[in-house]
């Protein structure tokens, strides 16, 4: 599989009482998301709050997303889980409903050890033949993965082929390719680090920006894959306040509070998260009419 | 109720199979922790592997301590979840099965803002009389609470009532006392920080240190309590490498490799942690000599 | 003054004993740098190992290097002293020599205030007509700017007019390109941030990389500039681990050791200061065989 | 010789101008220090703005201080240069004034490695028979050395015998003492952290605060050495709160107001150093009051 350009995080609509996940709502965000012509749909991300959500919870979400998608793109399973055990029961879960592949991070409780992270990331791999993502955000997960060792996993484990990078450090895209000979395919992870990130040879951006601004993602990642430079720079400087907003004052609540700005209300993030004050609604409101 | 002393943490024993918690060896953990003389017995916390146990595992860890302990000390449980309401749920189990108090902190994925985790500790007050030890680990949790902020809370929320600090920062302890003008009790978790913290005002110490080096941590509190200085001293050194290592290697793997060595095996933790490598295990070996 | 493209920033030669400096030498390494196609030349830099010179050493170098460049590219002059009075002395002895501006960044005993850093600037710029690069660069300095501060600067201060962003976070230039709405000129001073910095709109890059690899920097900027992005791709990844080597193995050392290397030994960086070691020799040596 | 107690840090006084050094105004410092019961004199340290002095003022400086103090205590002379020749120059004159020793400092532009340190701590030991106390200040010298690599100084180099630390890390005493068996005399340079440094078995403790409130932290260090723990802990809440302001507003600038708002004017810092602002001066005296 050849995973490319914008891959698409659509976030997870609940019930009004915050108690269950209303899939109805859930479809009309992948349609959003699709409109915004990305190339892959990522469940179950940050974005989607999968942190959050109960077993069974994230079962359903991951089997409608599936079904919805109905083969339209790839559809990438975010697993980021603090047991082994439970890492594998999710992968299998998705291979048995048809994901395409599985984004993999070592959500962590205490800090892992390398020799920790390879067995969890190999115990995953053993258990179906899905794809595997690598997928380093320290900030939410409480880990660090060097491009280093994450090469060192792509290199040793079986399904694991590809890399998500969301430290923010560019550098350690660079190390990423030129390590790798520019063999193997690294995603950016880190919204206002796009521009650079493309440059430097991203396969591609994984973002759930596209639920609120469309395809411009889309439009900054054609303009740099076709050398459009200064076309790019003005893209990205157009998005760069709203990605930067965005990521700063948390991707589900900020989604979710632009989702409705925009007459698309899908609820709140789940407790202890909640939705943008209102000063933050007020700016994210000016950051959307620079798209309209 | 008033706590104080050292505050003792179990590990959780799993079966062979790593699938199931195996209680008979967990009274036997806790019978170590009470012939140590601690003052109390702490559930569930991270020594305890609480964020690697399903919900039922996390109900019957809790409830076998409670019977367990049958009275002998006050039993506190650590309750660490991602959402608001399965802290409030674990909560309430807590109160139903006669527990003591609980010891609250905000494990999180996303950062939580100070409004968000305010609103945490509120929701679960409300749920249950029971007095709430807030906690603050920024290494495990992923967040970090200042003493003004945590002292906000212990004003404005109900049952939030004392504070354990564990973010390493023998200054956290000194605002705390001095904002609070030594009102607030607060209790030490980092283990080799004991001695400042102890002379700093410190009502206790957390510490699954007496699961394997037995009475010392209580000596080391009543010399400082006596204003035996030097000896107190002596104490602190003669335990500090023995500290620091459980505390660097990780605690639920450090001490359970530990009671194996003593002859108390029972059995590794939960994956994707991983029991200490041979040169580490040697290293602990080296450092529980000094305790024979 | 228009300055853009790479400025180029010589190492200084001291004679065998270490104890004075070698100007003849110094005319070499310029040549070289003239050779290399640089848009300036900023003497007394880092790499120039300023801070390690005496005054009358320092201004030495100033004069030598403004006589000898003798008009044919903008002459920028390093002053990073730790008193007011000294770089409005080593300021005003710049323009007394011609120099066309200086680079200004607050070296650092106590960490400043930005009220401090302030009329730092302020002081130095009422001292002559001489334009100010506001030079941050918090690893050397011991201070950080953020990027609002430094364009409060530009704003408020007569001379200040350009920026040097040597942070490493590649957030700062998309801030200071976004809040300056794209008008204030900013320049690269982390070498292996360059390709990501030229694309956010840097108009140049600072660097000592020209002293051994000739005008590969210059077409670096020039693809860049000609929306040639996989050539500039290509460029920057032959680049990259020379320019992250001579980072981390801290400048002056490795462009002296280097230039023994190929052959045009000017000696041995002031002490402590020392030059690489074998093994960091042989690294670079390797490193260098990708230019010839 | 045998250094242990309380030593004490003079300010620099300046002339009106800024220009020169008061000589008779540093003798009226010392005096306050005298009385203060300090067991030693630390002349030209962070608090005495030595980074700030031209050459003959630093000389002027320590001359002053050794003949003023007059041998009624042991003189330390700070030693805090760029170039290892510049520190063995200040060394040399600080043995042919009569000093007792030096407390030497790393201070860096470029980070230096260990073997730059070590060679630079070699070559000032070789160049005198002055004692040195290894001095670990990484917010003002750039540079942190472990506890590891400090005692390994001590065992290899002539004259280091004594380390002073202020990183703030009390881990770091504990270290020191652990691994020297507590053979290897420390003090403690960060002064909201005297208590647990002596508690932890430091020989002193390195500080300007009896420049403003005289004998306190003398009464402190005797309390902890008498075993009064009580009484100690009392006396450091009592001093806390000023001890972190002059640490977090700077001492020099901090000492200076406070003598000025005491009646004892000896002009401001050096700039780009200023004197405390309003809120800052009033936030001091009342912090004051407590020792009146």
């Amino acid at each position: 599989m050849k995973l490319s350009g914008i891959i698409g995080y659509p976030v997870t609509p609940f019930s009004h009482d915050n108690k269950s996940v209303d899939l109805g709502k859930l479809g009309q965000v992948i349609d959003i998301l699709l409109e915004a012509k990305v190339g892959a749909i990522a469940a179950l991300g940050s974005a989607g709050e999968a942190a959050y959500l109960s077993e069974s919870e994230w079962k359903q979400v991951a089997e409608y997303t599936v079904k919805y998608v109905n083969g339209k793109v790839p559809v990438v399973i975010g697993v980021a889980e603090l047991t082994t055990a439970q890492a594998i029961n999710y992968t299998r879960y998705a291979y048995e409903i048809g994901a395409s592949m599985i984004m993999l991070s070592p959500f962590s409780y205490y800090k892992l050890s390398e020799q920790e992270i390879y067995s969890h990331y190999e115990a995953v791999s053993n258990a179906t033949p899905l794809p595997i993502m690598i997928y380093n955000n320290p900030a939410t997960c409480g880990v660090d993965m060097s491009p280093e060792f994450m090469l060192k996993m792509v290199d040793g484990i079986q399904n694991a082929s590809m890399i998500k990078e969301s430290s923010g450090d560019i550098q350690r895209m660079h190390k990423i390719y030129k390590l790798s000979n520019g063999k193997v395919p690294f995603f950016n992870g880190c919204n206002h680090m796009a521009l650079e990130a493309l440059n430097a040879g991203a396969s591609g951006w994984c973002t759930a920006a596209p639920c609120l601004i469309g395809d411009r993602p889309k439009q900054l990642f054609e303009a740099v894959k076709e050398g459009k430079s200064e076309q790019a720079k003005a893209l990205f400087y157009q998005q760069y306040e709203f990605l930067e907003f965005i990521v700063t004052s948390g991707l589900a609540a900020a989604v979710k509070s632009g989702l409705e700005l925009q007459g698309n209300g899908i609820g709140d993030p789940r407790k202890p998260l909640q939705p943008l004050g209102r000063a933050e609604r007020k700016r994210l409101q000016g950051l959307l009419t620079e798209f309209v």
